[in-house]
């Protein structure tokens, strides 16, 4: 086994879920993360935890959904069941097939998707870390060989989280005392202000106890209401489908249009699953200097250095103020805009804090 | 996908596990049954039941039982919770190496299945179906080619099972009449006094609705106490090692002796393990002559038409008397002698049932 193997486990383990003795551990193994998973159970095992292994199976999923009637009934009572036994749950993505499940009907999806709200928000009520194994469906997705997006998953992965922690802590402090960020793209059809008042700014830095939930991370997010529109210039696979050029116009903090030259009809279907589609969760900060490259895998993309992104859908109740429920939805889908262009800004309340994609504290600001 | 995985599926989830509209089925998934997997959960969305895959890995299993202390934490209550919440359990076997976990110690399994007792039972008061999906390990294990044996493997499993109930009926009525059962071989040290006064004989005809609860089935079996002594000679693996020529005596219903060829260590493990595994649990007689060979897998081997199996071990509740709770362990582990020699036979209350492996009822019985 790759030592590195060893050292996601460990990290995912301890860093990102901070398991201790008598945890009590879902393990969710994708398809093709096999390998990271026994490497994960002998942690757990080390660290005297206890764990249940669910198999996620987008292939299943797949022929599960193509023959069910779409008739599914609320409730997945046994799932909630689990999750709310679970101290923690640890998704270990990693695909044999980007597209294993792109023959699937959007119709379908959405009220699969309805049905299964209530585990998913027990499920989010534990301490979840999703992340993801290095697979070869994953790399040709992303344009790699497999070795090559093996030392690419890696370096993103294996970093010092502790000190990018402390850079990011000032972007949060920033997002925390703002209330207004303005993007703004030249010769781009992006000029976007976000309401961020009273919001707290989450400082992701790949561990439960920063409310970061993704191995990478490497982002500062908050939830945000928006006005204007956006392009979204960072190609992506969305549900199967290839999404490119997205772009959206938001009147009152609600879709009012959208188009893309690629994948439309996705988008469609996301912004028409429910109320909440229609309206943003979060709005994200890449910050992780590690990630070098497209690879069209959000959990890598959107944590990528000079990128933002908006989600569509639900928000994380870490950014809002006690008591108050923030955007409620069935999905949360990132969507990407690339801050690394001539005439791009960023700005607090009228601060610059961002120009073409480079931090103001950083050493290649002008 | 060969064809016989989907009747395969079908037979699992309409004849085997009578699955309805409704339904909570936990699907539990060996590393490489991932192909029946998918065609079950295509079963199981044709039939409107909600499905929660577990991922059955032995790799995962021996990863972490190695890396634990040892000190395992009685209850297990995410498996309580999640048994207690569904209908059927249908376990996929199908493993990629025997051999998997032949380096965990007899005291860490034990140890781990004495923790587990909760969650067993919890689970075995469910509509439960094991079968297996064929892989080259089984293959290898079997001494067959992978084509061979994915042969072998659909012929046991795709059969009349309407026809074969109605055979087994007649064996179910002998046994439930009688109160002993005596197996003696001519020329080996087995002569073996089974008293089976008061208990219900199962007709396994590999559906719930007849309390079997195994695809393949085919045998009748119910909960004995012996005397005597019998000799197993079906070689077979347990627990990643191989056991051959086992010998047991019996007093008063409890194990004084035993010995092995090979495998002794394994077989006192197996003893030790608690109180009711020094008693047996089951009387199985093999009646599926559809199998024509040992594979050296239980499943498979236990069935065969001509062989007798006796169980170290937990006794199933369908065999008792209402209200009676039967011989209890954390194991359950068969053990089998082949009839099918001279000099030997099967009686009971006296009446002569089966000489030479071949029951009075079939042509060859001389």
């Amino acid at each position: 086994m790759d030592s590195r193997i060893r050292e996601h486990a460990e990290t995912l383990v301890d860093w990102s879920a901070r398991i201790e003795s008598g945890d009590t551990v879902v393990v969710s193994v994708g398809e093709g993360a096999h390998d990271l998973a026994v490497a994960v159970a002998e942690k757990l095992g080390e660290r005297g935890a206890e764990y249940h292994p669910v198999y996620a199976s987008p292939e299943m999923s797949r022929a599960y959904l193509r023959a069910h009637d779409g008739d599914f009934s609320d409730g997945s009572d046994i799932e909630v069941a689990l999750y709310d036994k679970a101290d923690s749950v640890l998704s270990l993505r990693g695909t044999r097939n980007t597209s294993a499940s792109a023959d699937v009907s959007e119709e379908t999806r959405q009220a699969y998707g309805k049905s299964r709200q209530e585990s998913r928000e027990v499920r989010m009520d534990t301490d979840w870390v999703s992340t993801v194994h290095p697979t070869r469906a994953l790399a040709q997705q992303a344009g790699m060989s497999y070795e090559g997006y093996c030392d690419f998953v890696y370096d993103a992965i294996l970093r010092d989280w502790e000190a990018l922690a402390e850079e990011m802590s000032q972007l949060k402090q920033i997002l925390d005392d703002g209330s207004e960020v303005r993007i703004h793209k030249a010769g781009d059809e992006t000029d976007l202000t976000l309401s961020i008042a009273g919001r707290t700014a989450v400082n992701s830095a790949a561990s439960v106890a920063y409310d970061s939930h993704n191995l990478p991370s490497g982002e500062v997010f908050t939830a945000p209401t928006a006005t204007e529109e956006v392009r979204f210039d960072v190609p992506m696979t969305i549900r199967g489908t290839q999404l490119r050029n997205a772009w959206l116009a938001f009147e009152d903090g609600e879709v009012v249009d959208y188009s893309a030259d690629q994948g439309e009809s996705v988008l469609g279907g996301i912004i028409e699953t429910d109320n909440g589609a229609r309206r943003l969760g979060e709005l994200g900060v890449g910050m992780n200097r590690g990630i070098d490259r497209v690879t069209d895998q959000i959990l890598f993309d959107e944590k990528m250095g000079g990128t933002v992104h908006l989600a569509l859908g639900r928000a994380y109740d870490a950014n809002l103020p006690e008591g108050e429920s923030g955007n409620d939805s069935a999905v949360h889908t990132d969507l990407i805009t690339d801050m690394r262009t001539e005439g791009t800004e960023l700005r607090v309340d009228g601060e610059l804090i961002q120009r073409d994609g480079v931090f103001r504290w950083e050493e290649d600001f002008e």
